[in-house]
């Protein structure tokens, strides 16, 4: 599907996500900011956005709606009850159901956080010569759980997830470069080399997503990612929670370049 | 004061604040982050917290305290209250107080907000090239409220509050690129130009801080400025309030290439 998809645009992507179409997002409507949903009670708002500002690698916020709003400035037309390809709902922090429509379990005292993806910088990534395995290989990007704990913020606690990729060691320095420009996005990789430094026991088995091959002149290289607040979620067991399924993400309207600093 | 306190770090210009010493902080403890403050009672953290990630340009938060808490991971032994040179004291809306402490006027519900300040990239700035005009004349910088509407959070609206640095406009490249490095600390500027374009009528006359001198083959370049939390809380008029005076900042102990992102 990916094939396919690439061609379309986010407005076009999101009308087939809302039709019942699902899959991982990574390498659809290129050049288009992607993002991670999370909502969560409006009693439980402040200290998810605590928790983002206290943990700005894995948890940039680009968009919170008021309570009960399923619209963002970043997508206009866009209803982020149904606009994604799949999400998963959350019961004091366990997972209940993985849903292509949270119409029915949706809640007006519901905030929305948007977060930034680092699918955003794979574009950059690609343009300097960095491949995309998970793309070539038709997966979902590997995620994997740290052993790094973030900053706790009131109720919510949990630890750091990173998504990897892997990169020909004389592409390591432009990848860190060109990705540190998104800061909005997770900008530079948070660790680069042995996944045991993360406490990453197997890269063979993520945490979310799919193993993707690592050649021998290549580094697996780590970036903070927008599945940290689902980890919180499981970790901490708010009473309810909605979020993204990990890799099929929000695709916004807004262009890359937005994010980009300089 | 400002040749004499530029040689001393962080923890000793605090220590001289704290004694009540005052004045703007430009220039100080080169090479370390300073720091926009806002204090609001805890009912209206969520507002203010929002009203920063709406607003992200002029309100980028560097940390959050827990309610009643005066100390930061930025600056461990630093006591908000007593160790920036003078704050200001709100009552719906209004100044009612300027103190060069606040201990006398804290409340167990004050929960504190440290948003990125301009002044943390002009050694890198003067490193290019560009001269800091409010320090060679030993002034405070100059300070508009322009015309642009904030997105609103809650209670909270207001205008952009922005800074102004004259630049020769062969350094106006060299400008843009270094300062949008720093996106924590308001990232690239948001005008360059004319200051009728943002709604401010007459550079000699600024809102906040001093007029600097702006030479014939320099242009006015405006950067989003810390003190738009204050144009927000003399606009919506929460119950309280505390905050620094503009241009006196608070020195943390954080390295400014932390938050240079490449």
């Amino acid at each position: 599907m990916t094939r396919t998809h690439a061609r379309v645009g986010p407005r076009a992507a999101r009308a087939r996500f809302r039709a019942g179409s699902g899959g991982p997002t990574a390498g659809l409507a290129p050049g288009h900011t992607q993002a991670n949903l999370i909502a969560v009670p409006a009693d439980w708002a402040y200290d998810m956005l605590l928790f983002c500002q206290r943990n700005p690698k894995a948890c940039p916020v680009l968009d919170v709606t008021d309570a009960g709003e399923w619209t963002t400035h970043l997508a206009p037309g866009a209803d982020l009850r149904t606009d994604l390809p799949r999400y998963r709902v959350w019961e004091h922090g366990e997972l209940v159901d993985e849903p292509t429509d949270v119409s029915g379990h949706w809640r007006p005292d519901l905030v929305t956080f948007l977060i930034g993806c680092s699918f955003t910088f794979e574009a950059a990534l690609a343009a300097a010569g960095v491949p995309i395995r998970h793309i070539e290989q038709g997966r979902n990007v590997p995620m994997y759980v740290t052993e790094r704990r973030c900053r706790p913020a009131g109720r919510l606690h949990g630890r750091m997830v990173v998504s990897m990729r892997p990169v020909p060691q004389d592409r390591i320095a432009t990848a860190i470069h060109e990705t540190a420009l998104y800061p909005a996005c997770h900008g530079g990789p948070v660790h680069c080399g042995d996944p045991a430094a993360l406490g990453i026991d197997d890269l063979a088995r993520p945490d979310f997503g799919d193993a993707v091959t690592v050649g021998r002149d290549e580094i697996p290289v780590f970036w903070a990612c927008g599945v940290t607040p689902q980890a919180a979620v499981m970790a901490s067991r708010p009473p309810f929670a909605l979020t993204h399924a990990p890799g099929q993400m929000f695709l916004t309207d807004a262009r890359d370049e937005h994010y980009r600093v300089a």
